[in-house]
């Protein structure tokens, strides 16, 4: 890892160190395609199913890394997070795997389903209020008492630098890729993939898909500089989070483009893959494949890997039920 | 193919020449396996995926070894059947693929979806009042105007012969098995995994499972002659249909058990699959999981294949969704 102005930015050999680290306690998912999708597009797709990873997401090869990264001593007092969703089960996952204890805070108004899933893989629950300054208040408390290392959701190198592994496996998995369109968030996913192909396949373009109704990294992409939403609402619940100055630092320097598709889009990107492809995945898996079909001119005649990012949805709540 | 009182009764060498015919134009599906899953039967489960294969359904085997074994002048007339399921789509698929004619009889009240379906797989529909007097009178004039060859969804050696495919791939795919499970309807599966399984692995059980509300093949196989329900209602409306003499000769001689599951606990198990292995299947897949789950002291300690027999769902009306 190099230290840039005080930030600590993860290298392509703390992917490799990250995939050796973690290949007992994660799948190495398989690469999926689809004839009819490939026709529709006119491109080649890739789809690199994290939705069958460990867990339910590609977040536990982040957290599985920064918990097995620790020193015996540093383990002991446990980690710690601020997460209602998949970091949340991944980081508990992993720490169930090493036997440590993975100190949660979530907010109360977080649905049953969630906080049974996480006391499921053997997460500590620790209840806010909704609001930041609560988690924030709490987050502190619960960090202060037990002494866990935290690890956050997705600005931490060795987090950074485990998600770099899905790229890895994507590029050997495939026979070449002129492209990879991963969704965006809090840009951790992205932050990876742009940390491995940036050494091993500098050629491959690197899309980042986002809702327009949680467009931060595309408004920051534009501007040069972060701009976070303030609590934007979109279907695609895993990529309200903002850019982080280590997240941001990959995508200003990586990143081809940042595009954006609608709520309509989204919804018909995910059914279509679910109806063709017969995968379960989440809202915020479907913005890449809503902007493949938006960009045809970008995409056609290429070979375009697609993360699939997690499949831990609500089966009783899918977007196209309402109304 | 033997012939056994005017049945034509297909061998093991059919399934290989099945194999061969049809490989171009079918998927060899994946098997997947479920940790939690395991954890939860006790058994060791090894899932045979044709939710992913062509068309969306094991069907396609049968069907595309009935197309592809026509003679040329046979085959210029094209086929026929009658369906509005799954057969009727990988019918349509393989006359596609191999660029004949495909009739397919389906009563008009059949969901427009599924005729977009037939006809998007390039099927030629006509339409019958939902009846078996009209179906048969619309079939036979159907028939008889095009002279095209009439493939039986399952009651038909050369679709048991392609079924037969599905487990020579598990068995190649696995360590070994001790059993196996399929959904049975008509029998078309269970028939083509009796034929494989009885030659090349002859020890490995053979379960059929069956909603309890269309319990035909089990109270058929209990009184040792078959049993054909009077219009049965079941969310698995894939396994309705009844057993025919050739399906009846594998159900009888090589079936180990027919165990059924309630309605609600099909639904269960289709969700439990849905939830965890993040794969979009019918609810006609589910009586196996749900059988497994329902009768631990059959299955456990013990190494079972499972077959998923497809992925033709609609999305919009998912069981779980009612009330």
């Amino acid at each position: 890892m190099t230290d840039l102005n005080e930030m600590i930015i993860p290298t392509f050999d703390d992917v490799i160190a990250a995939h050796e680290r973690i290949r007992p306690y994660i799948h190495r998912t398989p690469v999926l395609t689809s004839s009819y999708l490939n026709e529709l597009t006119g491109a080649e797709l890739f789809f690199k199913c994290e939705n069958f990873q460990k867990a339910g997401a590609f977040k536990v090869r982040g957290a599985s890394n920064a918990v097995f990264g620790l020193s015996d001593e540093q383990a002991r007092n446990g980690v710690a997070t601020h997460s209602s969703g998949n970091h949340a089960l991944s980081l508990s996952y992993a720490a169930g795997r090493r036997g440590i204890p993975c100190h949660v805070v979530m907010p109360r108004t977080a649905p049953q389903a969630k906080k049974d899933a996480v006391r499921g893989y053997g997460g500590i629950i620790t209840e806010c209020d909704p609001s930041t300054s609560s988690r924030e208040e709490v987050f502190a408390k619960v960090h202060a008492e037990t002494g866990a290392d935290f690890v956050h959701p997705y600005n931490d190198p060795r987090v950074i630098a485990g998600q770099g592994t899905c790229s890895r496996e994507l590029m050997e998995q495939t026979d070449g890729l002129d492209a990879v369109v991963a969704p965006i968030g809090g840009g951790g996913m992205v932050s990876g993939t742009c940390l491995t192909l940036s050494t091993i396949a500098p050629s491959v373009r690197i899309y980042a898909a986002e809702p327009e109704q949680a467009d931060d990294a595309a408004r920051s992409f534009r501007a040069g500089h972060i701009i976070a939403d303030d609590a934007p609402e979109t279907i695609a619940d895993g990529l309200k989070v903002p850019l982080k100055e280590l997240t941001w630092h990959f995508v200003k320097n990586h990143v081809t483009d940042v595009l954006t598709a609608s709520e309509d889009e989204i919804v018909a990107a995910m059914m279509l893959t679910w109806q063709r492809m017969k995968i379960v995945m989440e809202p915020s898996c479907a913005p890449p494949l809503a902007v493949i079909l938006k960009n045809p001119e970008v995409f056609r005649g290429k070979r375009v890997g697609v993360i699939i990012t997690g499949g831990n949805v609500d089966l009783k709540k899918l977007p196209w039920m309402k109304g």
